[in-house]
């Protein structure tokens, strides 16, 4: 994600920006403060609100212009939203949310407790809670929960002519419209106008001529990773969503679809390090501790597996103390060469590229790099040890765990994805701690039992 | 990424698809494979090229309809488009190019060695030749690189209905049109005509009067992950791409935009294993072997390194042997609870979010977070020892050792990302690392040390 070379221009001026505003908070008087919110966009306020630690993030929303609070507080990610809703009454709620689009309001009332957004949505006008409620039926991670309910559909038996006729009545067309929907009499979902086609076509032509019908709309249900991969595999900017009679409920656009993008790629880093992909770098200690902590608890299990095998060999170690010495290079070496084959299968599953076909060519890839690398950096280890300790047996002991380990590492991070994946437990969030579970056992098992055979 | 509830639909398809595509190459007549083939899109046909190991991919691609080769060779990744490539003369290039846009000839051009790559250029005609060589004069990592040069531009004076009649003059506008540009006489980007205006204005109005003027221009030069926060930040489908003298020069789309997206949310992910974002999940052993060598050859420094810090005191563990079994733990502890830390911030400076106005309040969370932590499972960890070895005083050691390590980790894991950044070195790639060195060696040095000044 960081580019060293090329984002510091961007971070910069974000936390010039950053760094201006909170001297400005410091001197003392709000009305800088405003002053310089209310001269940047929306997003630009969402994006200070997000680098800020919670304190400064009430006092900085108590002071943004009323008419933008609706715009940036659904530029917010989920947990700042919830922190920052949790400081408004229903009616201050209600006023925000108006204006903005249905699936937005909808993303924002499911950060509320259950009977606070039955007030809001009661508090609502008829139409707007309508709109919402259609897109609060779905689960926020469907298409359904994606949509936003604002779409121009037209008929197919009228010509062109009377389509521009139609728009033109319009004061303005939703954002990012590229397509109006072609709906039949009982609002099914028969196809697409493209603008563009709309704009080179003789006027005089019917919409059922021109409207393109190859393209599946996306059923209200489909997951939205799913979504997201349709949208990137065919270029869509925006995509009909129909229920399961094929009637349309609305239309998903690309922005929301990049939303879903974006989480669904950092799931795989925050995962394996324990963490939410929609963590907020900025939660408070009271969110954070607990959260890492269990992290940490599991962590601490399989740390104590590690200590149970190398306990079992404790008479050994008090023969050759510098198997102590070593024993951490081999556990190691596993965990770093697991990973590497864990990240590229976790990842080429999330692309939709592994399965019962491909994975056994990979493993083997996995196996013969794997051994490779196993004959080059045990050598090396090897050649290392002897000149250290002066000592052959202890270096041909550590070639051949380091072998073991590196193989047993390659196995692993091919097939722990894809057997926890079977098993319905994110490979993502497990992967990385079965695997090193499997290395730091195997490498100090491999190492010692080596050793004891050898030694005892 | 990988959503294990959900992605199973999409997943089984594909490789359903990979399934059955196998067993008809199996079965032996490359006539069925071809018919199979036929039947999809190129985007389908692309995603079985990418999820098939080399010498398949070979075979697949003499089977595909030649009309849709290029679609099909501009939707691969880089490493696979060169690998197809690199089969191919001159003359089928050429062919296979003709119809793309000039932004994808040009990132396929840029995977053929420099002499293919003029040879090519060559023998395409001229006014393609010059559409691509305008794109290949960028760096393919800037939004010159990004841009393609298929743009559909007006003049401020027209009225909008001068604007529809020249529009349907043409027999398509380029895909995702969303904006016409407008431009001066000498083609200096002067704002942005939407279709949607266009639409539901009034035609007798002029473009001067509607156009879109609070946009910036993206200059050529502008860094593509830049790009791509701008998009993301104000939703946009197309951007003008101008020159330093604020001539238009082409147009960004959305969907390229999407893949650089996709490609720095990797960034992180694959760095932090030592791999590269756009490393082909199918490379060869050939490929695979030597890049991850590298990297097992840092990591076998670093363990190298931790070994000498265990060897300093060998005497303490010759003494008390249960040293050698805990040591490990403070050690991997260390590791996590910093990893999480460094993930964090790794993924907030991506996002722009952290810099020197915000660095203190982060540091001083994680010191917290890490401090509770650090107390409630070395309290854990202390009685679990305490019962196991019946050793008060190394459980007393390890408590302290312990709390030791979880500080410093949380401290590492803030304070080297944003010095490794300051250093222009990438700290995704470097910070795992560095981390990990950090943590071990203080696990050790504090848990032996601290034995060694009670024991001594």
């Amino acid at each position: 994600m960081v580019n060293p070379t090329t984002n510091t221009d961007f971070t910069f001026r974000a936390q010039k920006q950053l760094g201006e505003l909170y001297a400005a908070l410091d001197s003392g008087t709000g009305r800088e403060v405003q002053q310089m919110l209310a001269s940047l966009s929306p997003q630009s306020i969402a994006q200070l609100l997000e680098s800020s630690p919670p304190h400064i993030r009430q006092v900085l929303w108590k002071l943004i212009d009323q008419d933008v609070e609706g715009e940036v507080l659904q530029e917010l990610p989920d947990e700042v939203q919830s922190q920052i809703l949790s400081t408004m009454d229903t009616k201050e709620m209600v006023t925000i949310m108006e204006g903005l689009n249905a699936d937005d309001v909808a993303d924002i009332l499911q950060q509320l407790p259950e009977r606070v957004m039955a007030e809001v949505l009661s508090a609502m006008s008829e139409s707007d809670r309508k709109r919402v409620e259609s897109v609060l039926a779905y689960d926020e991670e469907t298409a359904g929960g994606l949509m936003d309910t604002e779409i121009v559909s037209v008929r197919p038996n009228l010509t062109l002519d009377v389509v521009l006729r139609y728009l033109r009545r319009h004061d303005q067309l939703p954002e990012s419209t590229d397509n109006l929907f072609v709906v039949t009499r009982k609002d099914r979902f028969i196809g697409l106008l493209p603008l563009t086609k709309l704009l080179t076509t003789d006027p005089s032509v019917t919409v059922r001529e021109v409207m393109v019908t190859d393209v599946d709309p996306i059923p209200a249900d489909m997951p939205d990773d799913e979504v997201a991969r349709l949208f990137t595999k065919y270029d869509w900017v925006t995509a009909p969503v129909v229920d399961e009679h094929k009637r349309l409920l609305g239309r998903i656009t690309i922005d929301d679809v990049v939303d879903v993008i974006r989480e669904d790629a950092d799931h795989s880093l925050m995962s394996l390090a324990g963490l939410d992909e929609e963590e907020d770098t900025f939660a408070t200690v009271a969110r954070t501790a607990p959260r890492r902590a269990i992290w940490l608890g599991v962590n601490l299990l399989t740390a104590l597996l590690a200590s149970w095998v190398i306990n079992l060999f404790q008479g050994t170690i008090d023969k050759v103390v510098a198997l102590a010495v070593l024993m951490p290079i081999v556990a190691s070496m596993g965990g770093v060469a697991g990973s590497q084959t864990l990240t590229v299968v976790i990842r080429g599953m999330a692309l939709g590229q592994i399965g019962k076909s491909n994975l056994g060519w990979l493993l083997s890839r996995e196996l013969a790099s794997g051994a490779l690398n196993a004959i080059l950096w045990s050598t090396v280890l090897g050649a290392i040890t002897a000149l250290w300790f002066g000592d052959h047996r202890i270096a041909w002991i550590i070639i051949a765990a380091m072998v073991i380990n590196l193989i047993t590492a390659a196995l692993a991070g091919a097939i722990l994805p894809v057997t926890l994946r079977a098993m319905r437990i994110d490979p993502a969030l497990a992967g990385g701690v079965a695997l090193t579970t499997v290395t730091d056992v195997v490498g100090f098992m491999s190492f010692l039992g080596l050793a004891t055979l050898y030694f005892a």
